[in-house]
């Protein structure tokens, strides 16, 4: 999507350990008009598919997942990290592991919010290793739901997450996907 | 609001030690279209005070500001409470006290997101003792920016924490306020 790597261009800081720092606009202080534009790209990409649920997962994953539900016009749940006062006792989990801190942790959705009536679609900002959409994905198959499938803003499609998923069958429909990041450049992949 | 008074009676559950779950349209499922009401709400409150950017706090205060700031079009920043690898050197930072652990635990906003230039209003989900807002305001004040004032959707009135704000003077600008709420019953603040 030539304006997401236009604005990543702009905006987006490339540090070290591959890192890109896209907080100016998408998952600290977030440009909601840019995320309604990414939004409905996602829903033009999956408006025929019969979505009744997005899910995401806590936090950065956040604020495209909700304008993506407002254009779907149906809920969206975030998966949370933490077991809080509020949760429920029957909960679907999975686990995540860190690239970064080489560690798993916990993520959970209430039982009551998934159901085999639904129809998911999983968003998330970023897609890397791929190991946050592989949990998400093993919530929705745990609940009896279907998966219409993913989207996410920024692929590094240098980490590879991605085409595995693909290749295992997945529909990953990502907004970007840089196939190589030095310290001064970014290289799309062409669509 | 009335309206969110009735979403409450609807699918507010009251839990053991005064908590009101409201996880199935505000905080882990969330219902767009209520909560865009209520960020319109809060809209038309604070429209002539001439809001640059909606600061808020990880993760469920999210959806509510990402709503609020597109109500505004203006950008909105969630303050994080853990230093991730693309959060800036240089952060505001104050510490939230939680009531449930007895622990407190830092929030930051990165330095370049908030400044002098900026009229900020804060927005959260919830208000019980006031420790999630009063961090906020430091950060504001730390930044050097201007506070507009602060907009909650549910504010737990027998908790004290609202009333004690305004008393210091600050804009609480409250959706609904629970002035008691027993195992069985919820009693609202008349407007």
């Amino acid at each position: 999507m030539q304006f997401l790597e236009e604005q990543i261009l702009k905006y987006g800081k490339i540090c070290p350990h591959s890192v890109l720092k896209v907080d100016s606009f998408l998952n600290h202080q977030v440009n909601v008009s840019i995320v309604t534009e990414l939004a409905n790209a996602i829903y033009e990409h999956y408006k025929d598919s019969g979505v009744t649920k997005i899910l995401t997962v806590e936090s950065s994953g956040i604020p495209l997942a909700c304008m993506t539900a407002a254009a779907f016009k149906v809920p969206f749940i975030f998966a949370k990290k933490k077991r809080t006062i509020n949760l429920s006792e029957q909960v679907f989990k999975s686990a995540v592991h860190s690239y970064t801190t080489g560690k798993y942790s916990e993520i959970m959705v209430s039982a009551e919010y998934l159901g085999r009536e639904d129809n998911v679609l999983i968003v998330d900002d970023f897609l890397a290793k791929g190991s946050a959409l592989r949990a998400l994905i093993e919530i929705v198959e745990d609940s009896g739901a279907t998966l219409v499938g993913t989207a996410v803003a920024i692929e590094k499609g240098f980490q590879g997450g991605g085409d595995m998923l693909r290749k295992e069958g997945f529909k990953v429909y990502s907004l970007s996907i840089i196939d190589k990041m030095t310290e001064s450049k970014i290289i799309f992949r062409e669509d």
